[in-house]
């Protein structure tokens, strides 16, 4: 059956999001240092890290556990220094990975719905995409708050192929994460796309995938070769 | 003959230029006060002003030209105040109009080539479209370094059409400017759309146009009802 539709995971598949995050984090140390926070750069970014692992890269909150950790206590004077200064590089930082947009050009062209589904909370995933405004080239952005549910769930995998009125075998899913991202959509008959340059840089420990994916990838341009020109 | 390629002007078409350069000079102007310049801000504003109509909105040397008349000589720290203060508002606020991305990428859906024809110098040009992330929509881009020629001169035009290999009845030319764009276009027989939208803001005095746009628009996406969806 022909592939109609290409559905996209967002951090690390389309954004370099560990990259982002890890400046804004560096940024963050040397502003909480700064206002007066005793510690170690190093000291700091080790406890940061394990937090991270701990709690997830996507936990919002983690400066004030961070602070209890260090100080005892949550100071709000060296939270917000911290909260500033992660702001202001992470927002100057949300990029595409090089050749996403002309990708994304590329595959409009040859007809090809596209589409997100993210673990990100909602919020979070709009503000990324509208950052690299690429908020108008998706058909359907599912995110985890609109389904209550997360990858490799089925749930929104699901419901991205009613939006789209498709069937599975009419999608390919690209993404980085082996058991969240290709089993999630293998599961369902999906075809799937490892986006291997986005999975290196991942922190949390992962569990053994069951499927393998029908593609690899070490850059995003590579799917231009994998979709046919024309559509049946 | 079916339209092929929808070729744009850039300022005041794509980009609300006048907007951003206004408020890029407000921000200036406050700068240079506030590092010591006496004067005061309406005054400052008006001289301004009529320098640009005097040496063209383009002008890169506006400051230097606006010092040497308010002070009698260009102190530095007062140009430079003047000009970070400048490149940071432009920067912040080189924006498309409101609905340029999800008609260009709607005009795409449809087939057509998209191009861009401007009068500003090359890297300005390729740095406002870097900057909107638009870099990547344009079959063709044509400035004024590149012909060393500007609207309503045919050049720029026969270049254009040229590189997209096509006749003049096969594009469709979308501009601001009576004169330069839809002029210039018409003389050679390029059908064209005037954007009344970007129309009012500017400062310069012109000279009559000698023709009629075929079409006129107020938001950028009513280029999508001009324009069928199915190509011959």
């Amino acid at each position: 059956m022909t592939i109609k539709a290409v559905l996209f995971d967002l951090d690390n598949t389309l954004i370099d999001f560990v990259k982002m995050k890890m400046m804004a984090c560096e940024a963050a140390i040397a502003a909480m240092r700064d206002v007066g926070l005793e510690i170690s750069h190093d000291k700091a970014w080790k406890i940061l890290m394990d937090l991270f692992k701990q709690y997830g890269l996507e936990y919002q909150k983690i400066f004030n556990v961070f602070l209890k950790r260090v100080m005892g206590r949550v100071d709000y004077k060296v939270l917000s220094a911290g909260i500033v200064a992660y702001r202001k590089v992470k927002e100057s930082f949300v990029e595409p990975y090089p050749h996403v947009i002309p990708t994304l050009i590329e595959l409009i062209k040859r007809g090809y719905k596209l589409g997100i589904i993210t673990d990100a909370p909602r919020l979070q995933a709009w503000t990324r995409l509208c950052g690299m405004k690429l908020q108008y080239f998706f058909d359907v952005v599912v995110t985890s708050d609109d389904v209550k549910a997360r990858k490799p769930h089925e749930m929104p995998f699901r419901v991205a192929l009613k939006k789209l009125k498709l069937k599975p075998e009419e999608v390919l899913f690209v993404g980085d994460d082996p058991v969240k991202d290709i089993d999630g959509a293998k599961k369902l008959g999906i075809k799937t796309v490892f986006a291997k340059y986005g999975f290196v840089k991942k922190l949390e420990k992962r569990p053994k995938p069951k499927y393998k994916p029908d593609f690899e990838i070490n850059d995003i341009q590579d799917l231009v070769k994998i979709l046919p020109k024309v559509l049946a």
